[in-house]
């Protein structure tokens, strides 16, 4: 939405939202090797399969491809201007399914459908939800979600139609398979797991051990590199007659960060197929120490592969405390996220 | 100049330059997908036709071109060893005209002319007016400014020859016109406008509402990716004994951060045509958050082309104080900016 | 080493390397124009023959190399997980030697061999040596180091053999001397340094003047590119109970930042053919400024080239305090290395 009287967005409130309503994004991207050089460097994510060409050359891949969490956030990072620009709060995902392995060079753009939309009974905001596809160049769907966002009503006196919420599955039932082939040349000596998809039970736990500080010029750089553009993030002098005091680390920069801590207990992990549901339960700021653990809730073989298994993961982000006592709930939780991850299968 | 006794440079000072004498910089430089990626995390720059290859191409172009304020600081920051390295300021940009369009894998130099030299009463500095060209790997210019920075002399009792002072145009009178045609397929849902040419109108004010603050780490990052080796953006310990008692950013982070900010509001305007002139009225230092705003000065036609129009535009950039009022002077004004850009026109 | 219970690596102590073993590094990593770009943006180094196409195809090489202590730093990193992921200090380098040209695409992995171990006499450390290889996708060693460091061990009463202390060279004997002949075409006014291997002397010494001022997010970036996960570098939470009480930069970007410093004397030394030795005198923080100085320890003419000579040099990082008096000892010394570079000779 235009202001009034100009040329300049200044973004979506609650009554400028319409059931169904399809709104295309601007500013589709090529991504290049120099972002994926960033996304490395920023959050440290370093699976095998997408940071060496020969590895993924032998694995049966044709290239190496795009770390899929930094894939989650470009097409996230599109949908700000138009989606959450305003948000007071970024409440959840569900349904994310990733539809296609992503590789340098491509251009990709993106679309939301607003698919739920509910007042608050103060009046003053919203819920919005949306699903928003990732497209390739040509046009095919790399990936979809859902996310809701709470959202201010630019006139609280407005009047709006009835509360839709839409039914979310708990989890992505229909798993999104490669198809690719792993084959045995999958290395664990160059993987840095000795870890197959069977040694791996529902129920385990996993500390990730090690903690990361987040700098404040990390968490732009990141959240710049995905073009998001929220305020929050960007604009400390705004930010001091907020309730925090001071700039918000977006939160694809928490779940990237997890991510890459996961590579220590989770190294065959390489390729996430679902982010089943996901929170910030706390905000991140810059100076806060970030430390990740994860449970296994669930190990799923598939239909027709040999080569590969599921894992449905529950990795949980904390600030400024390790993780070695597995705590799930507290001030100091900033993320829970439930995503699958596919895994070679031992041979 | 290198040091009496060995094998360092310590930059000129003001009798080290000579009216007319050519300086060929140091140092070119291939520009990478690495270079652009930096640029669009540590600025925010995200024009449609500088961060789509699929854009670009469907709107005439043959490939992505790269971004001309990145361009502009990179000739500067090749400049800097033999211009200004001990400048005290930076005072001034004129006549700085874009010749033509540059792209990934190019090889860049600089060299500067001394057009200019005016010792100051106090004996003790003088200004030094360059004219600055970029050139690519076959000899071609790129891109031309003049600049005029002050510089201290070695010795204050150096007798210096007469002054003699360019005259500066106000504008750039005839405007560098691209050979590429913009085509109908300019789709401003990708460009994230529906404002052509047209939509414009003299005097006309646009506040680009986002504010981004600085941080230490991304202001020196800039820099050394322009190869601009300028003390005061680097050295916080030599700082501590400046009035200013701490590193300053560089004015051309300062430029791109508030072309950055005009996305919001001119975000088909992808071309910079020219730098008719511009003054880093203050400085900014990490912490600072910049808001930006920009005046049309004046609508223009081209002859010959109907697919595009420029707009000469004043984008004033500010420190710590939103930009809805359009403040155009005080204390918080850190950049005033003259310049002209391309947009596309309606069919 | 995998902890007890899990998955997840908890780095060796002590007493898990044996003498003479060979430990295979994980993650390969494909080296890309991304990482380039990040390097000279986060160092500043700016060496012609490694940021010019132009110029490293003029002087004679086919494509434009990688920077050397860039390699350094990549293999480095790989082997952190596996050796001094739990070191209390990074004692020493020595034998280092830079046996192949590195390029862009190409995929480099790195192992290391345990050479030599050594209890201390408070039964609760060592002192391990490693001699750590890069290799290219090919396999061929690009790269081949000894560094040593303290580890601390996992139990105090453990048992161990007896002390095995590798002799070390005092510096590198035979230098390897790379494949390509500089040709006429080497032009100094591109690599900003008219100085040739002939106007080096034994015993000169140079100030390289310039300062710069580590930030916070930068040293974890670059750490981060080189898949360095040391906690020691990244975890602040955790530094705050050791004797630091904060992060300690890596001491690889250390040097390369004095590396970079070296450039403003050093113009024409692009290439390192060896590491003779080096050690980490003082930890480096965000916040403090590093300068640097040479000492030419020695000029050495090449059998059968006479396109270009060596220097071994020792360079000398200082913190907060600028090279000018080529202080070589005190607090403020952080680093000493002693290293040899290539540099064209007159025709």
């Amino acid at each position: 939405m235009s202001d009034a009287r100009g040329k300049t967005q200044e973004g979506r409130f609650f009554e400028d939202f319409s059931l169904h309503e399809v709104i295309p994004h601007a500013l589709p991207r090529t991504i290049t090797a120099g972002d994926t050089a960033l996304y490395q460097s920023l959050t440290g994510c370093r699976f095998a399969l997408q940071t060496s060409e020969t590895f993924a050359r032998r694995a049966g891949y044709d290239r190496m491809p795009l770390d899929d969490i930094l894939v989650f956030n470009m097409i996230f990072g599109k949908s700000v201007p138009d989606i959450s620009l305003n948000a007071v709060a970024n409440l959840g995902y569900a349904e994310c399914d990733f539809l296609r392995q992503v590789y340098e060079g491509e251009t990709l753009s993106a679309r939301s459908t607003v698919i739920g939309l509910k007042e608050n009974s103060n009046g003053k905001t919203g819920t919005v939800y949306v699903q928003t596809e990732g497209l390739d160049h040509r046009g095919k769907t790399i990936l979809r979600f859902i996310r809701w966002v709470m959202i201010p009503k630019r006139d609280a006196k407005a009047k709006m139609p009835d509360a839709a919420v839409p039914d979310l599955a708990d989890h992505v039932e229909r798993l999104t398979i490669p198809r690719h082939r792993l084959n045995r040349f999958w290395d664990t000596a160059v993987t840095g797991s000795p870890h197959f998809w069977e040694d791996y039970e529902t129920g385990e736990k996993i500390d990730h051990r090690d903690g990361v500080t987040i700098a404040e010029g990390e968490h732009m750089m990141a959240t710049r590199l995905y073009h998001n553009t929220s305020r929050v993030h960007f604009d400390a002098h705004l930010a001091e007659s907020t309730k925090f005091g001071q700039r918000v680390v977006y939160g694809g920069h928490v779940i990237s960060i997890a991510r890459a801590l996961s590579q220590n207990g989770l190294g065959n992990a390489c390729i996430v197929s679902a982010i089943n549901g996901g929170k910030h339960t706390a905000p991140t700021f810059a100076g806060d120490t970030l430390y990740a653990w994860t449970e296994v809730l669930k190990t799923q073989a598939l239909q027709n592969r040999t080569d590969i298994g599921a894992l449905r993961l529950r990795t949980i982000a904390l600030k400024n405390q390790p993780a070695s006592g597995f705590p799930d709930a507290g001030d100091n939780v900033v993320l829970d996220l439930d995503y699958t991850v596919l895994l070679p299968r031992r041979r």
